[in-house]
Formats: structure tokens, sequence, C-alpha cells
């Protein structure tokens, strides 16, 4: 099968995933927090994160639908960082996946509240599906509660914050990519493992695919900002040129960029393989994260 | 023992479990997000969730000090909703806790992000904690993720925004009251009820019992907004005449408001004497909760 259609089924899976999550609450919660809420989580996006996530709990024997919880809580743990993201007093965003961004339709103090919910409403999808019998269900929420906070996600976003008007060094930056964007595509492909009960040298070598990948991942997300048509990646270009950011494109320029982002890919699919299972999907998904231009 | 000598030691034992957490963090994320996050959870407060929480555990067989992580990350959420309350976009506060607030000291972006850190560490906390075999664990931490999300404080907060400037009746207010400040009282009680495996007629009576502490609470604050000392409790008063906010006092007078207090406490007393187990410092806890001056 061709990858789209096959990236698009697993997509539409999730999609159902998130609707089922969202349903629960609607009714129940005030309605403008609930539109908010689900304005920013349903905005469509490439479901990146939950779309790995399931993929790698399918490398074990445990029922990969049972991982759902986790993976819409990765959903929702990257949207909330966006929407907050976004706000005036952080990087003051119009736009978002195409749309104007949260606060522009909700106003900041329900954006900040939604935000807040999205969070916290991660927390409790997972905990809610917790009945599952699998002890690496826990692992793997302890791995996702660590890659969003502080020592990850957080942490990433509070450094990057600092990297503007300033020259930083490439360790610097990869110690803030590593976190900033990282650690959620990290946790996606180690929650999963966890949660196939994958055994130590098996974990080892997807840790250091996802390494790849995340900081791949990223580069091409900052090539895309120099490069990228507004019409297909759905935010404004040439945000860290306008804010003087320190990035791969801005050290190494374009081409070389491109190049570093060729040689992550090539060691990626070796770590990949390593994994012993059925990774043709992956292989076609890592290839497309790669090379995407959105 | 004298009830404050009680209660201090209490509140100190609190006070050492959460140094113990902000310790795990220190050098390991960045300083300016670490100072952010221990200002508001360090600036002292009654630190009363946590304090019934671990109370409640007591009166089980389990050791209840295996409790100090739901019991910190009580804390830790209430500081969080704190700190994003006080937000210029949201309440727009100078003063917290007799200090400047949070953003007022580091910027409106690092405290939106110290609040998702503390919010997310929160989880981290109870997740890392949940080693014990004790399975009523799991359910104070289902509990805890509730109380604290869009079906409870957070939505909330978001009904308890559109209540300045209207005029809302006193079921609305008491919907809002029982989610905004209720909710995490409640799941003080509850969680340390779960954690202690209480049965289920034990628990309802100490949901009754919290649901009018939770609601005598919030309206002893609002008593306190009109008459309250800025050097005993630490914020602003006349806050909610300034926003034209419904409260207890601004329908029935500060006089009324004090004796329907009276009432939820002597109702409130005869569910927690059900509770058949050693409620001494609870009793005077409630008593104090009721009559406090800050």
């Amino acid at each position: 099968m061709e990858f789209k259609s096959e990236y698009k089924r697993r997509q539409d899976e999730v999609e159902r995933g998130l609707e089922d999550q969202m349903e629960i609450l609607e009714g129940k919660i005030p309605s403008e927090l609930y539109k908010s809420m689900s304005y920013s989580l349903m905005a469509g996006g490439k479901r990146l994160r939950p779309v790995m996530l399931l993929e790698f709990s399918k490398f074990g024997s445990w029922d990969y639908k049972k991982a759902m919880p986790l993976a819409c809580a990765m959903e929702m743990i990257h949207t909330y960082s966006l929407v907050h993201d976004d706000l005036p007093a952080m990087d003051n965003d119009d736009l978002r996946r195409g749309k104007p961004t949260n606060h522009k339709v909700y106003g900041e103090n329900i954006a900040i509240l939604a935000g807040d919910g999205l969070l916290n409403y991660s927390y409790e999808t997972m905990i809610e599906g917790m009945a599952s019998e699998n002890p690496g269900y826990v692992l793997a929420l302890r791995e996702i509660s660590r890659a969003a906070g502080v020592k990850g996600m957080i942490g990433g976003q509070v450094d990057d914050i600092k990297n503007e008007d300033v020259n930083i060094d490439i360790k610097t930056l990869d110690s803030i990519n590593e976190r900033k964007t990282g650690a959620l595509i990290k946790a996606s492909v180690l929650s999963g493992a966890y949660f196939s009960e994958l055994d130590q040298d098996k974990i080892k070598n997807l840790e250091a695919y996802s390494d790849k990948m995340g900081l791949a991942f990223q580069i091409v997300d900052d090539i895309l900002d120099v490069t990228g048509d507004v019409e297909k990646t759905g935010k404004k270009s040439g945000k860290d040129l306008e804010n003087k950011k320190t990035t791969y494109p801005s050290v190494y320029g374009i081409e070389k960029s491109r190049k570093i982002v060729d040689g992550l890919y090539e060691k990626a699919l070796i770590n990949l393989k390593k994994a012993e299972a059925d990774t043709e999907f992956l292989v076609k998904l890592t290839s497309f994260l790669c090379s995407r231009d959105y």
C-alpha cells in the first residue's frame, strides 16, 4: 500500500480516539472551555506523536489499541504546549495549523485555561486507561510524564526563550532541541516500546533511533521556517530570522542542514532495523519526516 | 497539645516533603524556571490541602508517609492554579501570600511555563511514588486528576471568569464554588480516604463532610475579601466588590454569611465523626478553617 493512505488510516484512528475523549467532556464542562479545547485539539495536524506511539505499541503481544489513551494524551500534551507557546507573552503567534491561534479566537484567559485543561486531561485520560494488566503501561506513563515536564519539554521551552538575539553554540542548541521537540518524539517511541515490553537492548536501540529522529525533525522544521510555504505548513515563515534565533540553517545554511538531516536519517534507519520487528511502515514514516514540506 | 503547634508540626512535614521534591530538580532544569517554581511553591501558605490529605491517609493501616507524593502534588496543583490565576490576562494580581506575584518577578512567559511545570511535576511526583503496593493509591491519583481537571477546578475557574459584572443565582454560585475551590478540598479528603482504603459508607460520609467544608472554606475566603487584613491574608482585599462578583457576602451580607458558615461547620462535624477514627485534630482543623482570619 502507498505510504499516504497507510498514514491516513493511522491518522484517522487517532482522530477517532481524540473524538472519543472529547465526547466524554461534551456538555459536562463550560461550553466555551470545551470549544476552545476542541478548537486546538481537533485542528488536524499530522498526529505524528500518537501515530508513532501506536506503531511502536504493536511490537509486543499486547493489543495496541489499549495504548490509545497514551497516544491521545501525547497529542493533548503537544497541543497544550502549542496553545501556551502561541500566547502574546510567549511567541505571540496569530496563525497555527492554518487557523487563527486559540487566544485570537477565545481570548487569552480561556486559552491559558484550555491549555491547562488539555494538559490535565492528558493525565486523566492516561490514568483512566490504566486498568490494563500490562505492566509496561505504567512505564510508558512515567516516560511521558518525564518527557513533558521541566526536565524535558518545558525546560527546553524556557531555554528556547533565551535563545533569541544571542549567539549560542551547537551543543547548547542541540540540548534545547533535544528537550523542546526531541523529548516528546522520543517519549512517543519509548512509551510504545515500554507498552510492547521490549527488552533493554531493543529499547536502547530505539532510544538511539528517536534521538536522531527528534533532531532531524527539528532541523526540518527550522528549514521549513526559511523555505516553507504558509499554505502547506499552516504557520508563518521567517520567524526564526526575525527573532534572531540560532538554528541549524542559521549556522550551517540550508544545503548543509539538509545533508545533516540525510545523515541522521541513515543512522536512524540502522537503529530502527535492529528492532527486529515489522518496521515497514516506520521506515517509510522516517523517510517522510526527513523529506516533508509541511 | 495546642492546635497551633499540632498544625505547625504537620505543616513542617509537608514543607520538608516539598523541599525534597524541589531538590530533585535543582541544577537539572533551567535556573530561572527552578527559581520561579520554587518562588511560588515555597512561599509558605497554609498547606491546608496536603495537611488534610495526609491526615485522612492515617485512617487505614498503610504508612501515611507513602501518601506524601500525593500530598505534595496537591499543593503543586493548588500553586500552579494560583500562578496562572494571577496572570495579567486572568485576575491581574500583584500580590500573593504577601509577596509580588510570580509574573511580577519572573515575567509572564516564565510564569506561564512555571505554572505548566508545577502541574506536570505534580503528576511526575505522583507517578514516581506509585511503587507503593497500596491499591488505594491509584484511586487517590484518579480522584486528584479528576478534581484538578476541566470537570473540576479548571471548569470552575472558567465559570468564575464569567461571574463578573453579572448577577448569578445561588445555585450557579454554589456550582462554581464546588468546582473552583471545593474540588481540590474534596479531593484532599477523598484521596486520603482512598489511600486508607476506607469502605464505601465511610467515603460517602467524608464526601458529605468535604462538600460542606469546601463551601464553608470559600465563604470564609469571600468574607475575608471584604473584612480581611492584607497583613494577615497576604492578598489585596475588596477585589470581589471591585469586579462586581456575586459571592455569599454580596448576596446575604457578612453576618448571615457567617451564620451559614456556622451551620455548615456543625453539619460537617456530624459527618466527620461518623468516620469512626481518630478525628481529634481534624475537628480542631475544621473549627479553625471556619473561624480563621487569614
